[in-house]
This record gives structure tokens, C-alpha cells and sequence, in this order.
């Protein structure tokens, strides 16, 4: 049976109610194409574009946009040599690009996170599942034999930690993305006394530093930094495991990228 | 000859015309009080403060706010304890506090940048100093090079690097703060044509996933990312150099913290 690309999105928009304001939308494509394969990602990077063609893909579904700018804002990018390559690719590619961002962060509960944990195997230590975090009651380790742990499961080469390496920690909460901003994760962590935050990225004055301050004050809080993407891919992939059970004639595939950063 | 703080505040700010909106303020103490010593720092944390006490200093001249907010709002914080604690801390310490943010940068030139430049030796390589960047001329190194020469000079344990370790560069730009971001880096890239951006910190798929996909279409692009405070404290070391010319009677010192992250 032959699905369309507004079909796909239709499902992949359903579990909400309509969302007014949303950077969600098809990027490149057209919504009446018959798809052939589905490609799941974090980002278009250009590599994920160049293994999507090679697999013969024509829809990417990706978190966050094409272009390095949450609003997609290609305004100062007009003349960039590299956006316009990338358009290019694109273009010459045929395959639409839909981003789904706000939606799957408010399926109930954010699949994001619910994938990150799922991914951590850390399902069974959820107490609570707040609107932009989840609280973890973890098996006591300490800061050092979580960061390993965290690690290991999430198959990354390093975390960023503020705090005391040998401190034990149990009450952790998840901060994916950019939400590891002050804002979100200094009342969480005190509303949820929390030993532990487990972030995607945020500003590095805000969380981190009240995290060392509170440490330099005799208090057991440490904080882990994934990396944006880190936080973030998980949930994605755990998307495309739902969508091959919901298309199993379709070839679906989590597009994975390298680690950004080198840390030298 | 006796100084007060404000005496001290109408100096740091002559360098500019007056400004309307700015987040610069005396964050704690009264400008009346005569200065007996003053501390020069990144960001008043815990143990900035600790130090000020115990070397005697009175006025802390900070580039970030207290507590962890870019526009010092605090009203999230008003039960925090961490807060409470810093807030009587300083209190009891009497230690006033002046902000000096947004003149600094605006200074012609940006000390804040200046004084990175400054740190990294690489002054007589300025090509043109923009307002929010300085374009660099460099002798011509690799980009694995340049990252061990810039942990050298600064004595920072790690940079992170977008980018081939052995890709020659001479033509770099520098970005502080959070000055990292797409809006401000990319077009700055392409403008300027640099083979590298060096910057403080900034969103994590803007800049670095564009530094990324350049490579991947074979440009010669890196980006090296220092953290905020690593980019940063060297202008305000910076300032406290130019203040003891200034003031030669009274003790100025710069309080330096801990590298905030471990890499694990």
C-alpha cells in the first residue's frame, strides 16, 4: 500500500493536538510523493544527505533543521557557498526533508527524552515524567561510574561534568537539547532536590556555574553535558524503531553522524 | 589619595559614551564606600568571592553577573539555597560588586577580545578588528597546532575542535563569549573568508554543524571552541594590568578560577 509524505507526517503529527506556532514543516519535497524509504536523523548534515541517496531514501525526518538556525532563518545565508551547496544537494536529491521538533517533544510523554532513557536502560528508575524533564531514581554510583556508564550506552567518546567525580548520586533529571539552560535545570534541581542533572547543552555560566558554586558551598550536585546531539539522537532512533512497526513495508533507517567535536 | 567605588566606576566606563541599555551595574555594595583593594574577575563564583575575602579586597570588578542569568533576573532563585547562600555571603563579606560587561566589549578597541589576542602573543598578526571580532593573520600552522598553542599560552586543559586536525590554517577569526553562535560566525566566515573561527561557546548545530558540512563539501573550515570563560578571563586579566597603572596605590589583583568542565 502506497503512503504518501503528507501521510507520514500526518501520523508522525497525530499523537497532539495541532500545534499554531511550530518550526515543524516540510522543508524540501512535496507533500504528494509516494515514499520509498524513510530516513530518521538528528540533523540533514551534509553526510546524512549523502547516506540517505545512497540508500535510495526519499523522506529525512530530522529534529532539528537544515540550515544551523532553530527558526531555519537562511536570510544572512543568501550568498554562503555552503548553503548553497547544501541546497543544491538537496535539490538534486529529491528527497524531502520534514522536521519534527515541537510535536515529538510533546508526545505524552516527549519522545526525546523517553528515548534517551530508553537508550540509557534507565526506564525502570523513572519517578516522574515533568513537561521538559524526566526524574530518575538511579542505582546509587557515583558522578564518575555514571559518566562511564552514560557512555557506554550512548556509545559516545567523553561527557563534560562539573562537580565532584566521587560524589554518589540517585536522583538524577534529564535535560535534552538546549533545555540544560539556568532557566529550566537551577529551580528543577532544587524543586526536585536533585543530586544529578544530565543535560544536552546550555549556556556554560548558567547551570554549570550554579552547579559549582553549590559544590564549593558543601552540596552534593554535579552536572553531566551530553552534547546536543547526544541528548537528542536517541530519541530519534527510538522514533524510527515506532515507525518501522507502524510501516513495516517501508525501509526505515536511523541516519547516525560522527561526534562533533574532537576534544584535543 | 582615597578612591571610592564610584570613582573607580565613572573610570571604567569613561572609555565610551554613556549607554542606555546595559546589564553593567553595582550589583552589591555602595559607590560612596572608598576602595581598599580590588579583585578583577570572570564571574564572581563562590570561591572568587572566598578569594577576595582573604586577600582583603573590597570592590569585585566582575565581567558576569552573580547569579547564573545574563540579565541578572533572579526571581526564579528566590527560595534557591545556593542563592540565599551567595547572596549572604556576599553580604557579610561587604564586598561590592560592579559589573562590567557591556562597556568592556564596546571599549575601541573590545579589551575583551584585545585581551585574548593579547594572551595568545598573536597582536602583531591583528589583519582588522571588527566590532564583535578581531580578523587574524597567522603564521601558518594546522589546526592540531594551533589548538596546542592555544591551551599553552592560556593554560586551559582542552579545546573542541569542528574540523581536520591537519588542515593548514593562516586566516582566523576570533569570537568571544558567546559570540560563537551562527548569527555571528558564519556570515563572519564567509565575509572574511577564514580558514578558522576561535571562539568562546555558541548553540551547538549552528556554527559547529556549518563547519562540519563545509568540510564535508571540502572547504578548508575549522572552528576551535575555548568555553566562555576560557575566552573571556584573559580580557579582564587584561583590564586588572591596565588598572595598576592607574591605580598604583592599591592593591589589584586577578582572581582566577578553576577550568569549570572535566572531560571524562
Amino acid at each position: 500500500m502506497a503512503i504518501t509524505i503528507q501521510q507520514v507526517m500526518d501520523l508522525l503529527m497525530a499523537p497532539i493536538a495541532p500545534l499554531e506556532n511550530t518550526v515543524d514543516r516540510l522543508e524540501a519535497g512535496h507533500p504528494e510523493t509516494t515514499v520509498t524509504g524513510i530516513g530518521v536523523t538528528f540533523m540533514p548534515t551534509h553526510d546524512v544527505i549523502q547516506q540517505a541517496m545512497n540508500l535510495g531514501i526519499n523522506l529525512l525526518i530530522t529534529h532539528e533543521g537544515v540550515f544551523y538556525s532553530h527558526h531555519s532563518h537562511t536570510d544572512l545565508l543568501q550568498d554562503d557557498p555552503v548553503y548553497l551547496q547544501k541546497r543544491g544537494l538537496i535539490e538534486a536529491s529529491g528527497i524531502a526533508i520534514f522536521r519534527l521538533h515541537d510535536y515529538i517533544h510533546q508526545y505524552k510523554p516527549d519522545k526525546i527524552t523517553a528515548g534517551l532513557v530508553q537508550a540509557l536502560h534507565w526506564e525502570d528508575c523513572i519517578e516522574k515524567v515533568l513537561p521538559i524533564s524526566t526524574i530518575l531514581g538511579l542505582p546509587e554510583m557515583t558522578v564518575a561510574e555514571i559518566a562511564k556508564y552514560i557512555k557506554l550506552k550512548l556509545g559516545i567518546p567523553y561527557v563534560r561534568v562539573v562537580g565532584d567525580m566521587s560524589m554518589r548520586c540517585k536522583r538524577a533529571g534529564i535535560l535534552v537539547g538546549y533545555r540544560g539552560g539556568g532557566a529550566n535545570a537551577i529551580p528543577l534541581m532544587t524543586a526536585e532536590n536533585l543530586d544529578l542533572v544530565i543535560a544536552g547543552e546550555g549556556p556554560e555560566w548558567e547551570t554549570p556555574e550554579y552547579v559549582r558554586d553549590a559544590c564549593r558551598q558543601g552540596r552534593r550536585k554535579a552536572l553531566i553535558v551530553l552534547g546536543h546531539a547526544e541528548s537528542e539522537a536517541p530519541g530519534m532512533k527510538a522514533l524510527a524503531e515506532q515507525l518501522r512497526a507502524f510501516l513495516p513495508n517501508l525501509p526505515i533507517h536511523f541516519l547516525a553522524e560522527q561526534p562533533l567535536f574532537q576534544i584535543v
